[in-house]
């Protein structure tokens, strides 16, 4: 058997995006819960089943006892980083499909800016596996300067300029503005403004990276049968994909492989997805990328069949994924404009999308794109109308 | 859908059990994997899903550099303790039977005593939740001592003796004795060696508790389609449960619940595993039950219904649990006998009897039975011929 269409996501819960929530990531996520549980009309004490990011401190057990829930009859994670989004909803889904549990709560709490910042230095003997330890003695520590080495490449071997790189923020920019939930509602970036931005490891400048957010989101997923009589548009997961490729690192380090401008993990993921789902790049409707930095998104539209390879860049700055384009990309702000909750915050956009209640919303959308981490280990969800 | 049936395990691998390994983490894993994969005949190359423990070190995609391994479509850890060892094999089956992958690796691998030794007290953030701030302030602080305040319970509220408690590893170590790959190889326990036990935590001897071992443990999960045309005799996984109760905490800590003697957590499993399964405890026809503690292994006989609640004491002095009993049980030496992989050397355990290939072999067995830990949340197997 196959996932297809077994599954919906029916609520979506979501605390205030800030860089200090001021509360614990327990009761963030509390609170994105009982909002989630809220808007599906399914009852706190029916979640029977919760899967999470590996990375995220509140565990299951600690969630449970905290809203005094009894008996949950299936709890998994996803390891690694922001992939780990759809990854949760991807488990979800095989749990109702398999018949392990019936309602199950998907979840990113975190106190991203206030607590533990992911785009700081760290040392560790475990922090992607033995590669770090020939990059660190060079300096060679973060997320953003190892986009940087393959936004370069691909700069030289496609031509892609600075100016793409900007259109795509630009154009989150754009949409978070429209956002009220948005960090950077009512404040789009300009071309020139974009020019200022600190050089945060060449090319890539402040706005082509990633917000540091605190908050929570929090995803139920049921059967598609229970769907249809709940209180919201269900949004059907059609089709889920995870992408690894050759020498896979967690943290964009992939330097050894013979051509680094190309996302394995996005073109792997992409052949799956599309084979799974019966259809393909041209049915997308609307899509959320996972925009850590710039360039990666760049790589992902081309990698997962949305443009040529090597044209993310013309495709962007003429306009692609604009509300008005080809394919209306980050609708909500994505994580350059509306928040950082390692991802899970476009999964909610992207059911948005399907119900049509998004700030941005692109009329007549019938499957909605949402791929979690790029250039690194991903899961990737097609949802359906 | 259901799960049954739909999956089966086709390799075990496993490396020496020792005190001190000598060889990383990443290097036991490496030879267990080969290992399973020569014993199922699948090539390395073959293997596109991976499964393990989210406390294990050495990440999917550490493993998949190691091995030079292309295209890994799903990976997925699951968390909290030993309860991890059946719950891998729960997520490869299911990532099996809904076509994500098609040759699952699930395995642990750890140096446990000679690196972090499991049992010792450690304090953190978010250790047992919020649950450990409360406790460890009187020293109440390591699984043995939460466990022996359970037994304690169930010595008075029952009657179970010391001697019953004995009587569970005196037979596991029976087994073992017998089974060449075990760290007690040759050396039964009798009643007045285990008096002589250091005292851990009143009632708890040392011989009631778990050794601390280094090694690894990995396993092979393809489709039942596939399994038919390989080396080995498949062990089908015809259910699988998840166990969550009331106020869970990992390290069995649920002291709050109105009966501490009883473990929601082997209750509830129970219930789902027999009523997927379609059989009864009465059909199984060999076991092996995480004796991490004997007397949560004593309270896993009564919860999953091998016995009465209060009797298992009576059960296993009269024999009810060896190779001769009603339900022989840890058949290889269990974890106080054989070695203590995080539970995980109880499933290959469970699938050899399957095969007929066990030290301790039961005649015609059909249904073959695991619990990866109890008295916590945990996850269980029924396999079959």
């Amino acid at each position: 058997m196959s996932l297809k269409d077994k599954a919906a996501i029916v609520g979506i819960g979501e605390t205030d995006f800030s860089s200090n929530s001021g509360r614990t990531e327990l009761h963030l996520l509390i609170e994105a819960t009982l909002a989630a549980c809220e808007d599906a009309g399914i009852k706190p004490s029916e979640i029977d089943g919760m899967t999470k990011f590996a990375a995220g401190e509140v565990e299951a057990n600690v969630l449970a006892d905290a809203l005094g829930l009894d008996n949950i009859n299936f709890w998994a994670t996803m390891p690694h980083g922001g992939n780990a989004g759809a990854g949760t909803v991807t488990l979800a889904a095989m749990a109702v499909a398999t018949g392990l549990a019936n309602n199950v709560l998907c979840w990113r709490s975190l106190n991203e800016r206030s607590g533990r910042r992911f785009g700081q230095p760290t040392v560790g003997p475990t922090r992607m596996g033995g590669f770090f330890q020939f990059t660190a003695p060079y300096g060679l520590m973060t997320p953003a300067q190892f986009a940087a080495l393959t936004a370069r490449r691909h700069m030289y071997q496609y031509g892609t300029t600075v100016e793409q790189l900007a259109a795509f923020t630009i154009n989150s920019r754009a949409m978070a503005a429209n956002n009220p939930r948005a960090r950077f509602y009512q404040r789009p970036l300009t071309l020139e403004e974009y020019y200022t931005g600190r050089m945060v490891s060449d090319p890539l400048r402040v706005y082509d990276c990633c917000l540091e957010s605190d908050g929570a989101v929090a995803l139920l997923i049921t059967s598609a049968e229970r769907a249809k009589d709940l209180r919201q548009t269900p949004a059907y997961i059609t089709a889920t994909a995870q992408g690894m490729g050759r020498r896979p690192g967690i943290m964009l380090t992939h330097l050894y492989r013979p051509d680094i401008t190309v996302s394995e993990e996005c073109s792997y993921a992409a052949n799956d997805l599309w084979e799974r789902a019966g259809v393909g790049p041209e049915d997308v409707d609307v899509m959320q990328l996972y925009d850590h930095f710039s360039p990666l998104a760049l790589m992902a539209l081309e990698d997962f069949g949305f443009c040529k390879k090597g044209e993310a860049g013309p495709f962007v700055e003429s306009g692609g994924i604009s509300i008005t384009g080809k394919y209306p990309t980050n609708t909500a702000g994505g994580l350059v404009g509306e928040a950082y909750i390692h991802g899970m915050n476009l999964i909610s956009e992207a059911v948005r999308q399907i119900r049509g209640t998004s700030p941005n919303q692109v009329k007549d959308v019938n499957y909605s794109f949402v791929a979690t981490a790029n250039g690194a280990p991903l899961n990737c969800l097609l949802l359906r109308k």
